[in-house]
């Protein structure tokens, strides 16, 4: 049995709503509504649309810059209004809340000791929430849901049952083919720096790994600075993942690469 | 004579800024400067450039789900340094702040109780805000305004006179033709749905609504997952208005339309 | 001697991060951890790309919008990893921090009481930060050091020693040749209003100044709506500089200039 999770008052959101309307401004307000102390970091909400993918891998590598008792939100969720479930997943230490669609598969696989439980479908009704709108359960019960979690009123052990069941991720985890350990182009940052979602413990079986990315066969270096402007390099990121760059320039341009392509290590 | 206006201490801001510079943010330090227990939430940056109904619309339909006491300050402001004023909408709960040029007329035409006051020339000196610049009073007059407001120090009544004129909308309300209820694209969102400013009582006198865009008739339904994926549908959006969308597409994109495009409904 | 930094407990972040990704969120989570009653502000995040220039600018005409106590920090750091040094730039009232690669030069350039410290390789173990990653200092060594310096922990003084020397800003500030004033266009904005780094103080040379740019005379205005829709103007904008713009529309576009394009004012 877990400990229960303690809450510090910082909430962040991550969707795919963009910058345009009041999408997220919405979400907050109802946050302040709720629990006008809240501290609320925005993660992204460039998610790419409808692709829950990304917005887990960000959260399972980020969620470690955040104070301990964050609840973090996620809502990128292609099928709001139709039926699909809400989980919550806790540590003692950080607490996410999505759509029960597989965004929150990668945070799983890395938190073995996380609790998950299943919103049940009554449970909301005696914070008087209202009725949710069919298609924005981020402002109508993401944000009022994370205000009750982030103040302390609650647990998720109070709002459903614990499962061990959840929608698997919608990008397998990376794997070891043969000789080659495999994985994808995860998300491409503003400096169009390709980000994969190999974690550096695969590349522990080799001495001298190669990333082939395109046509191109990278050696990995340490930092952008290692190498001359345009010139392509793969590095270990700041977030213990492996990233196919080119210094001064975009690798995403320059490759043509875009989220979903193979990437490959082997021993060189 | 309406109740007065009670601050919560929560101020919101509307622009057409976007997020280059730093326009935005130095609207947020004037703001601090004078109240620093603001709470500041950004509607939206990204405004149409140069087109107040945008602002107007979505003020109407998204200050329910912001705090009691919120001060909603909007600057889409073309006519900047020339002979424009500025007016104060306020019920006894919220206060809108904007120049007098059709910006607040979608919020005061849906709040029958609200109280107009106009910005006297002078009502500012004693506040010691400084002289505004020709092209910014976003940070110059707005956000020091805006802080005070939100503090609590003053009320619109101490400011100006009572009045029951403004500037009209830039788009007119949407009416009813013979047997049609015409409006328009008055906005869209980052998923390229289509949102109209057709509000769902206009529905009513259907009992089969057929909605019209471009060369499109198309059916209401209750979310995006409830046709296949590509497929066009109309709905009854979470902010009460027709909005046309395209499932897991953009609907822009796909019917090539714009803000401002005609649509109809009709009986079926 | 320069009296103490008094911080406010504010903080300011100018990076070329962009909004996509974690990258600014973990920098908030991490001052957050450290300093859970920081006031955080986002100047902007639109520098353009590995261009300090830009950053500095901003931050250089901005800082007295923001709360006396402010601390601010940039990060447009294309060598970070690299040996580069951190600089502080503090008055009592205002504290800079940045990487030492020109960013700050015209911060310095117009704060003549500012006092510079170099930050001491050794300076942050006390702080216990951990190991910063080889690419995201913004991260792991700007987010907590900014935290520690807007809680009041330390001085700029406690880290390094006070230095005279720092790189040199990456343009140019503008110079009077022969009978011409020459400055660049340093950015552009939302509208596509082409600013200049022009000081207005420059100008008081001219009893008719005329703005050069592209292949266009253009005569000093007070606001935009001075001239009519479509014509090009030039004026000194809300931040003291020369400023070209296009009524109503984007004069970045309809000139075709750039970041770095010549400006030239000569007598009319």
């Amino acid at each position: 049995m877990a400990k229960s999770f303690e809450a510090c008052g910082v909430i962040t959101l991550t969707t795919d709503f963009g910058y345009e309307g009041p999408f997220v401004a919405t979400m907050k307000g109802r946050i302040l509504m709720r629990f006008p102390a809240a501290r609320i970091i925005d993660v992204t909400h460039e998610i790419l649309v409808h692709w829950p993918a990304e917005a887990g891998f960000w959260l399972a590598r980020s969620w470690p810059y955040f104070p301990d008792g964050t609840v973090h939100a996620a809502v990128v969720d292609p099928g709001v209004g139709t039926r699909r479930e809400i989980i919550m997943v806790a540590t003692d230490r950080h607490l996410f809340l999505a759509p029960d669609n597989g965004l929150l598969a990668p945070v799983i696989a890395r938190l073995p000791s996380a609790v998950i439980h299943r919103l049940a479908p009554h449970a909301l009704e005696r914070f008087g929430f209202g009725a949710p709108s069919a298609t924005f359960h981020g402002r109508d019960i993401f944000a009022p849901l994370a205000a009750e979690l982030a103040a302390g009123r609650c647990q998720p052990s109070d709002l459903g049952e614990e499962t061990k069941e959840f929608v698997p991720a919608w990008v397998e985890e990376p794997a070891v083919f043969g000789e080659a350990v495999r994985g994808v182009v995860i998300t491409i940052d503003h400096f169009g720096n390709l980000i994969t979602n190999i974690d550096q413990e695969l590349l522990r079986r080799f001495t001298r790994p190669i990333v082939h990315a395109g046509n191109h066969r990278l050696m990995l270096h340490r930092t952008y600075g290692d190498v001359r402007p345009g010139d392509y390099l793969a590095l270990i990121n700041s977030f213990g993942v492996v990233e196919i760059a080119r210094a001064e320039q975009s690798a995403a341009e320059g490759l043509g690469l875009e989220r979903g392509a193979p990437v490959s290590i082997t021993q060189g």
